[in-house]
């Protein structure tokens, strides 16, 4: 098959160079039609780009693994998108890995290196019970991402992007005092967690111990090991607590989808969000803009976390800095879900 | 390093061969602790389990691609989640590349082949506009999985696995039908769509005109080029139709993240659901069993139809089998935001 150039193409299609190179690059200054016809061109004469021709060289292919950890969490499909996106502009290509709630992440971990020749890698979510130790097994450079470890070390063999999650946790549960809530209930992750749960529980008590709110550990509602952060355990850690017949005025789920399923059982219950109990939610996602009651919630800044961690990732891979710990503001959004105790009453 | 046995690890931690092979391969009959007590001694000596050794061999490492066309999917989610199990069990890898709404699927398929050493590719969604000729350059075997192009031919030179999304549609317009509407709107994909949108419109047309209602174009909504299957598309859309001031009494939608936009769009504007519009969606996200008023839709049996999809590649790749194309039933679930016509008046 015989070399086609880009003027080739930009003749072929009665169009200038830089034209054609908008269309290969995505830029949005092109007209849609033109950008369709230059890409059939370009398809119809195997025209191949330069970055592209320059990835051809097979052997050096570059690897990067994101381990993900838990069932589809939706929170995690919109970052695992953008680090796509930064991980194929470098012109090295994604692996991706789940990892079951029960299972290992450095286990894992160590089973994907061993099979492949990985560059880096990046964990999302995560790290409920291994060590900085277990970690450093790992050889090639480590990037966590919203799993942050209760102690960071500046030398810790790797990297970390997140919000700071005792802060955030604290910012929605003092918010939730603020409106006069006294009986705020959390749903959290296990008893066992050493990840975001145990941070965002962390963040709660200390909001309360703020307001001299006692801390009642019967309006904690845990995770049981075989749960994760889905709307049916939130559905379900919500009905118990319902059921136990504690007197509640708001709850705070450690995350959207918890906070979602609460919202339902509070529904079923024949009780009002939030006219009988406000719900708070945490992460940010989509569908809180689109519940009804609209979700009040902190928003994570998922594209500047996911895109900060590929950053960092690849200037450790690049030997341009050494591992970093990088924390991003959260935003409290307030909508419906939340209003002041007994406003409605 | 020496290399330690599976009988070793059995003798370090004082179990049997079977219970140490039962923790490698997450056989569900084991006890935790013991499972991780095996897990961490596995690690700690480096054992390395005999399928895990066989892939040691890097260089044929091997990859099936799977493109998923559109912004971060919930349904989609589920599905590579499932496949991605499913290619691991074979001890082959993954490699996931999102597709532009804008971009075409065949041009990044063959970007993605000049790429890597492929084995397989799976599309998830997408088509709407490529030809079978065009998917004929790919050149390793191609599975497409919901996203029937409307001409399938047996000899396409691909296989395809989904529900029939004509008959599926149909089941649900139907239904709306003989709930005694008879303004029901459509949300759809663009105008021009080539795969689901174009069938579930199909659908649609044919269950009115089974029931002897005219089709009314005031009544199909279209997305907009640069709009998805998103929440907020549903939302968009269904404010249109609101302001349109058309009589509308009930609302297909051919996705549930569409249905969930336009019911928060009728509730903002005053309405409720299913009272004054009653809303169907497509897919069986989580979402549906969650949101008030619980969803009614078609469930995609998503499991099935993702193991099929590994299931006809890996039969394809081994030469075992020749293209096939497979549909799986879908199921409608009646929750509350369907209701009969007039039934609450």
């Amino acid at each position: 098959m015989g070399t086609i150039t880009i003027k080739d193409v930009a003749k072929l299609c009665g169009v200038g160079v830089s034209t054609v190179s908008r269309a290969i690059n995505d830029h949005p200054d092109i007209n849609p039609e033109t950008k369709q016809m230059i890409m059939k061109v370009i398809e119809e004469n195997n025209y191949i780009p330069n970055n592209s021709a320059r990835n051809l060289k097979r052997s050096d292919s570059k690897t990067i693994a994101v381990l993900v950890k838990g069932v589809d969490n939706p929170f995690f499909g919109k970052m695992i998108r953008v680090i796509e996106e930064e991980i194929r502009k470098k012109k090295y290509s994604m692996v991706v890995h789940h990892v079951e709630a029960q299972e290992g992440e450095v286990a894992a971990a160590l089973e994907l290196e061993r099979q492949k020749k990985l560059c880096g890698m990046i964990f999302l979510g995560g790290f409920y019970s291994e060590t900085s130790e277990d970690l450093a097994k790992v050889k090639v450079p480590v990037v966590l991402v919203t799993s942050a470890k209760p102690q960071l070390e500046a030398n810790a063999g790797y990297s970390s992007v997140s919000v700071d999650d005792v802060k955030e946790s604290y910012r929605m549960v003092d918010y939730l005092c603020e409106l006069g809530h006294e009986r705020i209930a959390i749903l959290t992750a296990t008893m066992y967690d050493e990840s975001v749960g145990k941070l965002r529980l962390q963040g709660y008590k200390k909001a309360l111990q703020k307001h001299n709110i006692e801390i009642n550990e019967n309006l904690i509602k845990y995770m049981k090991d075989s749960e994760d952060y889905s709307m049916k355990c939130g559905y379900i850690l919500m009905k118990e607590l319902l059921e136990s017949k504690e007197e509640i005025s708001s709850v705070f789920a450690i995350s959207d989808s918890l906070a979602i399923g609460a919202c339902r059982a509070i529904h079923e219950a024949g009780l009002g969000v939030p006219e009988d109990i406000a719900v708070a939610g945490f992460d940010g996602l989509d569908i809180g803009a689109y519940y009804t009651p609209t979700l009040t919630t902190i928003v994570q800044p998922v594209e500047e976390i996911a895109k900060e961690a590929a950053k960092i990732l690849f200037h450790v891979i690049k030997k341009k800095t050494i591992h970093t710990h990088k924390f991003f503001e959260g935003e409290l959004v307030v909508r419906e879900s939340t209003n002041e105790k007994d406003s409605a009453h």
